[in-house]
């Protein structure tokens, strides 16, 4: 049994966590932490979860908590995680971490869209960015997993089979329109988020200024070997759950949407957690609720020689949670989908 | 390997039960009948299936479906399953009816809260009205269980420890106020489900005449061993899935919360599917959302010598499909939470 | 022109008595007072007021404020009106408090349910409790009006026909089970009222305990001459406007639903803001969404002897900002329906 | 007064013009028309009218219909209007159609998107495409309106200053990004606009093939002289009413996002209907619900030299029903917010 502790617990994220591997089979959770509802159970902020967990949430000792793990995840606010990491790491405790402090292998980059130091250069350099379906082979010896952002994971995934195949013209800019929902914005107590401010209602938010924007352009930039250049807008839609994106990309040739159907079919042929839809058919993000799937599809404008990508993940399961256990399976030479054989509930 | 086959299996009961069995370690889904989606895979109604199951959905031959299973599950609207159980159980087909047409003893009273003639007397009869928690013992050798309406289920497993303590006082009427989401309206198209008729308002239907009144008076009643009276309200609510009821009963004597609180700690100890929330933590639909739980509290009015009763069930689930399945569990033999270990997903 | 000032203006009751009033034809708003929010423009909190006001948020300045307005809404959380209410009477400000503060004769049952002392029995007795449809006579000299709470206006008015008839048995407790909109629970940031924590799920909550049952006992009470006792839960319901109240009451005497119907239709003859729906057509919320309505309807159960009475309001429009503004025309010797003809927004 | 009828009374763009009609000071309803709903009083349909119009709706019977009004709306499928239109003004009945068959001056667009001949090619040119604060001066003597689609509207206004400023470059597609909420759907019973199939979940649909890109791009080349091409994405949004539109657009000369701000605050100067939100506060469809306003803010991305403009409208409002009604107005000669000075409803 692998002993999993879980820093950052009470979250939207800390509890999905909670949720996916207290089934998962070769999982045992023995430490949760949580600064701010330390002391109390975990029962006593997510009733939902009675008869699974019986847990006390305890203020981070590092020494104590080290004691008790083999695995850490992360589930804190970005910066948190700079020095955590590095102390577990040296006690052997292996880190993934759900955040954004180690996504950069260029700490520049951190520090000029997150406004704040970077004291980890080093261990930025040897953190694996893992979304499995691209840079397997790269997560299997890790020790310290940068666990990538929720809107970069429907980017990227969506992107990879076309930047493959060198069909995009990354001259021109790549224009990425995501949905998400509203456990994106956390679990804290803050008035924007109240039910009677968000439901019924769509609207952007951090419009061409978006932390995810430099994240996802060095994901398409390493795939395709060219310099990307993305134009990012997030808006909050009114649902708990789920991320839908909607890609344009230039293309460099003409192709049609079905041969470019059957290039993703036989790129994503083997991954568990890609689906790509039937021709026509195009994502909605209550298909993939609960569940770790990524569902994918594509259409050709010929009438602008564009391609519109769409892909539906469930942000806080492969946007987060389901992404980082997927990653911890590989860490431990486990089936990549243990634990994660879950099916979307729907409706 | 237990082979299932479902008859009705394109409606949301329908629906549930294939993505509850198909994780099932003991069950094969090797038939799927839905007159109105006959000819149709059953990916095509419902796409959020891709990658768990691949099966057409067929036209009923009573002779080849029963060829293909041990068990049916008839999800399918009332009346419907009259004729087609007796046939199955012919060919040794066990028979899992989720629908009203077996669950009267005395089938004069569905004749006149149904308006229908039941022509199958002697298999009402023989049914067995399946709410496990209750009378387990009964359903241990059936061949034909009637799966109990979804309010009808959550009021009976509230009361349950109340009457089985002699505790109300029955010559008073029960009042039973409820509230359902949509799904409870089925998946056929209808204005008034419509989004836009639904979404952001609550609205009470059936005042008074809803077929689930004489279902939940037979059960109080065989509980109680006494003549009860009920009378109940239904609510659409703005939520997909999940019932609430909340029970108003008047009490035979003066007991404090706690007492009673603590007595249904003790009836319900051993259940692995209902979890008595504690003091003062009233059920949440949510908090059960996707699984098979009924969350329940107990809440004492001294000033009324009344108590309220609630509970929450999600109503596809312990209210329908996850029932039927914790059934079938028991009349083969298996535990009974087999396959339905599964976590609430919040939010 | 009636000049308006309102205290608390930027909570959900402060905001709508401002979207009402705007468009009142004989009002001028002059005054605005927040205290957490002063110093910023009333467009800086709800932008959706662009074109409509152009006004700041001042602390109270009562010396400052009396000078501005003729009549002052108080919206604010209960006990903040005690003092405020006297000082603005003293400088000849009519007030109209749509907190608790002023709704209770006997200010010990206020203490009792609130915890509070009332320092204020004067004023108290002064007040007068305004549900125009009930007590439209007292209200119109009154210098100080206690508006009713969200919960006692849709349960009062739909009682009211039966108890002037007499047909209520109140040797039984009144039920009353009520749903409301998650405004009810106010603008301020907190968790449990986030989108995630609130969406597609309903929860009852403070159950026999909540303060708006004594309001209620008051109101049965004083329209029956008979002691009232009511159980009342409310809940918490996935949509941000409204309030259902199902009613379960004992009859003294058979009566059919049709002449129970016929009855209130002549008891609500004449009154603007009451629509008696047709028979068997049962109040949605959604209906009377925006408006300043209270829907109603009625449905007798031969087998309990027991009625159900139904009703919606809108619970920031009828149940506060609208009935507060009906009140003010009374007082001010307008029709009682100006500035408030105002249709429900449907869907 | 102005005697109105209407054609497509039941649906919901035919109500939300009874709602918005009925409270305006200068027009009486004189005449319903629904094939499907004939014979019904529109309360029946609609309950939450009660109070404010008790008329029936007919079949349509042009000679009885002409004689009862002066004008007529037209809210129908598209070509329903087709032959409707030229009879309606042969008997001197003028007409705003809100559906598509007259927004083509070239009717071949139209025959080759709607797959439909087009049979009244004279009166499609005479037809006015109607977006007051575009083409204000065409409107004046119209006979004939056609009525801009509900994306349409949100894109051309937002674009509007952009393009009389020569500043978009329009040698690139412009890439538009639409949300709608689903009364954009229609009320008709369809499964997959039920509650539960579209609640708590977004998709797009229709990608690049929608019949809203040939008008928008009729509407960006007039406004620009110019041939723009669009590539234009739908999606369903979970949400009744309400459009947001994210657009990207090339620029082609650097420009701050201050300057575009300060240039669009003058391009709408006197546009009641159009709200520039302040810099950095983008549009949320909630904050113009059941409004006939239209909400924008603008963008500039200086890393890729692009401009997202975003605009909000209620689709049914300033997308149908109530920007019908400004054109309305200015046919007759009244002020253009006539009826329809109305402050949206949040939450």
């Amino acid at each position: 049994m692998i002993k999993v502790g879980i820093i950052g617990a009470a979250g939207y994220t800390g509890s999905e966590l909670i949720r996916l591997l207290m089934t998962h089979p070769d999982v045992k959770i023995t430490a949760l932490v949580g600064n701010s509802n330390a002391g109390q159970n975990i029962l006593a902020i997510n009733p939902y979860l009675q008869g699974f967990v019986d847990l006390m949430v305890d203020k981070l000792d590092i020494e104590d908590f080290a004691g008790k793990v083999d695995v850490a995840f992360l589930a804190l606010p970005h910066s948190h995680a700079l020095n955590i990491a590095g102390e577990l790491l040296e006690r052997n405790v292996k880190v993934i971490d759900l955040g954004a402090d180690f996504r950069f292998h260029d700490t520049q980059i951190y520090e000029q869209w997150y406004h704040l130091e970077h004291n980890q250069t080093e261990l930025a350099k040897e953190a694996v960015y893992a979304i499995p379906e691209i840079w397997r082979d790269e997560i299997k010896g890790a020790r310290l997993i940068a666990n990538p952002g929720c809107y970069p994971t429907s980017v990227q995934i969506a992107m990879y089979p076309l930047l493959k195949a060198g069909l995009a013209d990354l001259s021109r800019p790549v224009v990425v329109d995501s949905k998400s929902g509203i456990t994106g914005a956390g679990r804290n107590a803050a008035k924007n988020y109240l039910y009677c401010e968000t439901a019924e209602s769509i609207n952007p938010y951090g419009i061409a200024e978006h932390r995810h924007t430099p994240e996802i352009e060095q994901g398409l930039s390493r795939m395709s070997s060219e310099n990307a250049n993305v134009i990012f807008t997030p808006h909050l839609t009114p649902m708990s759950r789920g991320i839908l994106s909607t890609i344009y990309v230039s293309l460099k040739e003409e192709i049609s949407t079905e041969d470019l159907w059957d290039m993703y079919q036989e790129a994503f042929a083997g991954e568990y957690f890609v689906r790509l839809l039937p021709l026509g058919i195009y994502p909605h993000t209550k298909w993939v609720s609960g569940s770790n799937f990524c569902d994918v599809n594509v259409k050709v404008d010929p009438r602008t020689n564009m391609v519109v990508l769409t892909s539906a993940i469930d942000n806080i399961v492969k946007g987060a949670a389901g992404q980082a256990i997927q990653n911890m399976n590989i860490i431990f030479g486990l089936a990549e989908n243990k634990g994660l054989e879950i099916c979307p509930v729907f409706p």
